[in-house]
């Protein structure tokens, strides 16, 4: 294998080490899972158990104090090897306590105690071993298009509308659900709003059944106003806004690492296959193919490993600076593009990887006995994860190159 | 969708109207096929008792006296578009019953009763409805240096080996099983041998589980000692000749097609979505990428068609001139050429298409409810089909274009 | 090579014929006018004296009758495989032969003796060795946008504008000018003005100087109330109608063709390098990448050549059956489909080919001496051709599909 | 643009600042030494006198103490944006100038004063303004398989043979000249001999004339028993060793920044070619193509520039440690791979980005008048860079992937 992925910090050193013990659990139940398309539970509590998923939370907070998200993608990428149902569901609570860490860490030093509080007492939550979702798609909408309502009366906040693709939901012990609010103005506002998963008017459909990713528990949910215990207003809706910028360099650097952990997965298995195979005079052809095959693996999986590495990087460089507090929005946007750069192509060449992959295995791959065919379903749910699919990426890149609006619809 | 493939024989308009028939009954049945991995005998009653089956036989031996291979190729691709296992388990009758076909043909213009008697007696079983699978694949061998083995003793023949990859053995009547004897001089040569499926010594082990082509029944094969009803010698084991170039051309054009028409349907249904979307203004960008990506995919249709109706013309003008009984060597490696190049291109590209099929749904087409995800998994079988595989194809035509020994050994 | 395509008609098999000896006529003398940057006079001469420029004009009207469309590309891409300045310069020539040959057979066909008599002085003019130039790009404007102006006054046209990429124009005796003039209802609409290269008003700049095809003399020229002796007027200003299909159509199909055989020039001139290397034991690895990069050209070339014939075939359906002359929009459309995606296919791949002989030839085709850069500079120019560029083809062809409208501005 | 590459040492900061400067001279320039085929000398004094050429140097021998190959690399690529010719020229003076200063200071600290002589001599000679070129390439053969003959007899060395693309020998004082000699055992190694472009039997052949880097002077040089003022014995003759792999890292690295700096220069023009046009309402089609195509090429640079980027920093942490000395050779492998990643990437997606641009330009980037269309010959020089050629990259990175020996002829 080409040089694979180095955290930099402490904090990452101690978390990957860890992400490279839960992924050997995960890897030994991941063919079950795969076939009866169940929630990998034991995987979980023993990642909350070992502090794994709280690792963003500050120290004192009952984390582990991991600051760099370049390394919170190194580790959820060797999670991706074991089990990349297991590595997006860890990832989508794993981005939250991220986000509201940071956030937390920023609105301390701007003396916010306003804000902060509701802040804090989530990073609290996740500092003592509760498991939150995002939960953001809808059908037929784009996440700045989102049609569930969260109604503000007085103190309480309440929940309607339909969710889809809900992963972690059968694990998770809140939702952090992504819908749209009227404000003081009468504006239509995105917000994020808190709903325990056993609150009234919260029904996890348990119908996730999908070719691959079946382990991810990626139900949808419905909300019958359903009570929040939290809220946290965001952007104008239907802008892609830079704080949506922010959301997507926080959620979906982790996401990229998974998929290249599912393709560093595949391209191990052929290697193997390979060097198993006795010698076999009449298959030189074939063996010199196989050669520059997995050569061709290689570069792909080395320019996947340079983009993560360079986003994470950039990422730390942004984020964890002091003065981030006030990131102006077109920096976010500039690091945005490296993501959508970064995601765009390590999401393409993984699914080519472990497709070359089953190329190397000669039709052994292709049996449902190889795990390399459960790779192949998994790999492909790259793509769908927003912002942005392939159809819009390019559009968005290239409009903020030539200094357009990164809004597509303007 | 760009201009389809049209027939060019009256047989073939004929063939292909019944094609279409068949592949909306297996349309029907698909899911349930692909869900439970059981194979679509009903189909395949069905596609006997219309005579499909047996159309390359001649008029008089109970066939519909179909001569062009170009279209076989155009029919079994419309099959494809129904269900793809029905359409390479059908091939792998078709192909014989094609190739037994022309053969007899051209020992009759040979006048040579010996060899022809054999040879008629299949072709009549396949015009009065029995159904023939080519067995070829073992594990770990490519199919000049198969290691069954074929033993000749006196009048008998029996057959000990183990296949893999036994499409349509659950429905075969007869199985032709391609292994190695020893000849007179005591060397090793290719032949294949015809074995009733309940004969003695043959188990159908039951045991295709495989991601895609569920349907198919490629079983695995054993063979104890089994003994042959026929056998038809071929050229020396060890050694890709002319021989192999003939099997190649009239098994592989059908199997191309078959992989065509799962890109057609999942390009079909992609359109439909489309179509069928409410107008919602918030959608432009993503809208934008879509045509363009539907664009690209009629682009690489187009490109499929043109390369499969090219092969089906020329195999056609070699292989139906009345002088085709002393064929050129090097105009079967000349065509074999132009056969690897439109597989090599055909099964890439048909991926390719079911895979921005998939980018259009919007992620609806990864949920098992959608045949989408069946598409996906049927079609990534296409690059295992031999030969050759894609490890191998480009050495065999570049070795060929700089007048090298088309044995990729040498 | 693989099968290299073949004309279908008699006269297809003379025009092809000529073809061959034009190109070797044409190579001898390319890198001189590549180097200095000269128009080919000289081939054109020869062309003109054997009839090659006057072959789709009938017999009787001193042409040699060639009415299929898939052979007229067939030729011009044996002329690209000599000089491909030679070939894109011919096919302006050629495009307006066949186009207003086939328009005079239409018109007989239904007694129209009014546009007749213009159509018909035309090609009797070329069929007696006169050579047009269709003469259409505009810097800033696509072909249905043309600012050139056509000015109608009683029974005289005159005609006022810039062009460029005037290809052809120093050997062109006649200039067939597109550009806009107001109809009798004040509409603008799309029209061709022929205009003597000699009028007074025409100005020809002498001023190509490109990277490539810098034999084609594709000069801006200049017109200044220049006078036509012809006119044709067309469909309607900024609309992309079937009319246009028609002329891209007519059109493109050689231009695509003289691609084709630049590209296999270069693949060829990559085969006799390497066949020419004395066998050098240490170079093994280098000769294993080679037999293997060659047939991927062949690949290539293959799936090039599948797209051309395909095109022609459905071309010559289309337009050369009786019934043609009121063929349906939604046939033109459907066709011209057919040809982008032949057009986006080609223009592509024939830049991969050229590339890949580069990277055969290991450095020598850098050079200037080898003909290699030629071809590399030359083949370039293929996707400038319009309709469509590769930024609008995809989402032309995308629109068809969805059944929206094929004007890319509605 | 993407976050562009900036250097992470104060050395290097001064060295890009510097690279800045002589990249915006160079520019200047570029179009005519294009034109005549001229060598841009005075560039070279003014990079000579600004000491940028004797960065690597330690400053208390004339240099700016720069150490990192990183830094190296985006000074390198800085310059490349001014004129491609003028970075591969200075990478040829600026990797001789790295390797010997680290080199040196890796014999100071294993007190090794014998061979310390030798280099420090030459560090000194760059460290006062003398410019080296290392001169490899011959024709048939490639780099380990050289055929120059350096024959020692006592204290003096001679050389004798024909080299090829010499880069940089019109404005070399020394050239550093690659070849074989026998060592005392009669064993062929290869070697490199200094040797003073002034010394009797040197001929630098002044013919150069190729389709790009035309500012280069890579002429032939005819070495006929030139004697050499230095001699730096290397590994076995015939074989790929990790001294190669040394060798190969220290002078590719460069090299690959310069083709991206090519096409960041190429994508920087587009870009200002679609600033630059007027809103024009019926060009909505192909403004949509161009937006969609501009984030495509930035996607492809964002690549480049991340796997240029990891390339140095990993070769900074394994070069620059103190350890360093004593690297393993596998170490260097892996190092090898990663580079050869890199290298097969972006010289192919550099060509790749030039080519979009030309497309953005609408034909104008095909004129000679525009700068696009040297960009375009120049960066199609990459992938002849050795080692090693596209034809054996893939084999040799999946040959140390499957275990199995690095050297191509095992």
């Amino acid at each position: 294998m080409t040089l694979e992925l180095q955290p930099i910090t402490d904090q990452g050193r101690a978390f990957v080490a860890l992400a490279e013990e839960h992924a050997a659990e995960a890897a030994e139940q991941a063919a079950r899972h795969d076939a009866e398309g169940s929630f990998p539970t034991e995987v979980f509590e023993s990642m909350r158990k070992s502090k794994f998923l709280a690792a963003p939370v500050p120290v004192d907070r009952g984390g582990l104090g991991l600051e760099s998200l370049h390394d919170i993608c190194v580790g959820v990428g060797r999670l991706g090897r074991g089990d990349g149902s297991v590595a997006i569901a860890a990832q989508m609570h794993l981005a939250s306590a991220f986000g509201f860490s940071l956030r937390m860490r920023q609105l301390e030093r701007q003396n916010d105690p306003q804000r902060l509080d509701d802040v804090r007492a989530l990073v609290d939550r996740i500092g003592s071993g509760t498991i939150v979702a995002t939960i953001g798609s809808e059908a037929g909408h784009d996440l700045v298009h989102l049609m569930t309502e969260l109604t503000l009366a007085g103190d309480t906040v309440t929940v309607a509308g339909r969710k889809n693709f809900g992963t972690l939901s059968p694990m998770a012990d809140i939702l952090l659900v992504t819908g749209r609010f009227r404000d003081s103005t009468g504006t239509w506002r995105l917000g994020v709003a808190a709903v325990p998963t056993r609150a009234r008017g919260v029904e996890v459909k348990n119908n996730w059944d999908a070719m691959g990713m079946r382990g991810s528990g990626s139900h949808d949910i419905v909300f019958d106003n359903a009570p929040a215990i939290g809220f946290f207003p965001g952007s104008r809706w239907g802008r892609y806004s830079s704080l949506q910028s922010r959301y997507s360099i926080i959620g979906n650097g982790g996401l990229i690492a998974a998929f290249l952990g599912i393709a560093e997965a595949a391209r191990d298995l052929a290697v193997q296959m390979v060097r198993a195979r006795k010698k076999q005079d009449h298959r030189a052809a074939q063996e010199r193919g196989i050669h520059r095959l997995v050569g061709e693996m290689d570069v792909e999986l080395a320019t996947c490993r340079a983009l993560v590495e360079r986003f994470g990087r950039n990422a730390d460089a942004l984020l964890l600076n002091p003065s981030s507090d006030g990131i102006p929005d077109e920096k976010l946007t500039e690091l945005d593009v490296e993501l959508q750069c970064a995601k765009l192509v390590v999401q393409r060449k993984a699914i080519g990887v472990v497709d070359s992959a089953l190329t190397v295995s000669g039709g052994f791959g292709y049996l449902n006995r190889s795990s390399l065919s459960r790779l192949y379903r998994d790999v492909r749910a790259g793509p769908f994860m927003q912002p942005y699919s392939p159809l819009e990426a390019p559009e968005f890149i290239g409009r903020v190159a030539l200094g357009l609006s990164p809004n597509l619809d303007d």
